[in-house]
């Protein structure tokens, strides 16, 4: 600590991601990415951007990217808010809507930036306890608050709420905004962009670091209600004109329009953790009902700390949440039919002793 | 306005930043940003990086660059940060370090987007009037404050502040962090990252945006006491784990590493600029001595807004701040020879009437 330090700063408890290896010989199931690369048409468009037009300023507005968002989901551009990658939209967010008299809500279990944003900006929480099964209880958010959050599927459970619940939540707190954190919805869950024409006060974030394979290239956006997005864009031109480079506007843009490439690798990535799952449960683990790009299993004989350090002997890196009530799981990311095939492998020689 | 907003978000100023326009014909003085490409060295390395690894995270430290831009200054990594875009910093800087009990000083006359972070994070700030000739008067320095922030060069004026007088303000305020926003410094200034060994409470801060020519990549860096580094490394890491993708890591990295194109387009454009201001002033410009890549110039018989106008109805943008003390002048960012002659063969035309 520094005297020349803010008292904010002192303070902070910041986010520690996924590792991320500087060696290529690991197999790597513990960030949620995917294990296909991006659309071969986006990278095109990439290759083509690296040109001496990088010595021009970005597009502060990123409108083609927004336009593009528009369009893929039927919706007027002013209803899309783009960021770099999810996590800066969700500060954002915090900024423009939950900096409230009454206390943010969202689970106990879930996306563990939460917490540190709050610290961020001066937000107070509360955190509401899901049920035994992991599962959100509607019920629970029938109380005062400057704001609801959730991820939807949960992480790192992987678990959904269906729509009905969502639009619950949503008609019992129309003075609050209701932020859906959809970075997984794409794995087979139905996005609760269907409601924004019914609801003002929602707000539906996703990223491109997972269904479109581009974490390397930091994109999110956010879809809700013109006016939701104009206090975005307050805070976003308040801080930074141009978060989005032009390689992240012109090439998210070309992986949103190949709607081919995103639906095989979906696909496949959903079909891959479904056989997951099954063999998981075949070496005795309980593995939660995924629609994410990960699965959350726990072994009742072994203890997941010791898991993830006999696995990671072998080279393959899970993550493990060192928190109540899911310190016994591990958070495995879904990668390629073969990749999954090593780590049961290994898990059975491990649970073998 | 939405009953949603917090109350900093209506509260909030917006920072308006310099047109980019979506047509191809204009001349581009409005900006600042380089008239030549980024080092073919680093265009080659974003082309290598537009593959399937863009499907994995980028490092969160972006450890490559920031030993490179410590290579390149003879300083230890560990006092390099590196952030989207000198603006990006900055935020962080405001949060990290000028949330104070006691105001911020910065000049009358210079970013404009200072003030606006002082809304979005409830900064204090006390503008301290430059001198008549656009000078800062040190003394003015000497005074309680919770932080010193000022541009070297100065923005929009170009004039640059001598080493002696940074030093006397770092001596007089030893209990503050004092900020030099070095954006303009490669067009002929000295940096003050050699006083680093010798004041703890120094950060220095630049881009990549303007001598290297990579404003569409989004790259700046800051400098300074390990202690000041680790503040900014706290709330980054409480905001967005990843703000620097894959292309800017090692395109920046690159670009550095490019010393003979950067000393040969800085040289080139000073050799311009010097070039344009005698043209000026031979038009009847009074134009302020410029270390930077633009030039701050009125002319007493004209309006600067009327100028602007007319050069625009001529394709040519420049850049005009309709701000007092300084709405007779125009910020004319140096472009090539042929783009400056162009420039200046429309003035003489506007000024002929």
């Amino acid at each position: 600590m520094s005297k020349y330090w803010s008292n904010i700063v002192k303070k902070l408890d910041p986010y520690v991601p996924g590792e991320q290896p500087k060696v290529d010989d690991l197999i790597k199931l513990n960030t949620n990415e995917s294990p296909y690369g991006p659309s071969p048409e986006a990278i095109k468009v990439m290759i083509e951007q690296a040109n001496s037009s990088l010595r021009l300023y970005p597009d502060p507005n990123a409108d083609l990217l927004r336009e593009t968002i528009a369009e893929y989901y039927g919706i007027a551009p002013e209803k899309v808010f783009v960021g770099n990658g999810s996590d800066e939209i969700l500060a954002h967010t915090f900024q423009a809507f939950f900096q409230q008299d009454k206390p943010l809500l969202f689970p106990d279990i879930s996306y563990s930036f939460y917490p540190v944003y709050c610290g961020l900006y001066k937000v107070d929480f509360v955190p509401v306890p899901l049920r035994d099964d992991f599962e959100i209880r509607i019920e629970d958010y029938k109380r005062e608050n400057g704001g609801i959050l959730f991820p939807n599927p949960n992480a790192p459970t992987g678990l959904i709420l269906a729509l009905d619940n969502i639009e619950a939540i949503l008609r019992e707190n129309r003075d609050s905004v209701v932020v859906v954190d959809e970075a997984y919805i794409d794995f087979g869950g139905e996005s609760a962009i269907g409601l924004l024409h019914k609801y003002d006060n929602l707000l539906v974030i996703q990223t491109l670091s997972k269904s479109r394979s581009l974490a390397g290239l930091r994109v999110g956006f956010a879809v809700g209600h013109e006016g939701l997005i104009e206090a975005l864009d307050r805070v976003k031109n308040s801080f930074n004109s141009y978060p989005l480079d032009r390689f992240a506007i012109f090439g998210a843009a070309a992986a949103i329009k190949d709607v081919e490439h995103f639906e095989t690798i979906t696909k496949q990535i959903i079909n891959t953790r479904d056989k997951l799952t099954k063999s998981l449960t075949d070496l005795g683990f309980e593995v939660l009902p995924s629609m994410a790009n990960f699965v959350f299993a726990r072994n009742k004989d072994w203890d997941a700390g010791e898991l993830s350090m006999a696995l990671r002997q072998r080279k393959i890196l899970v993550r493990h949440f060192k928190q109540p009530r899911i310190e016994q799981f591990l958070r495995i990311t879904v990668g390629t039919d073969h990749e999954c095939d090593q780590l049961l492998t290994a898990l059975s020689e491990i649970l073998k002793g």
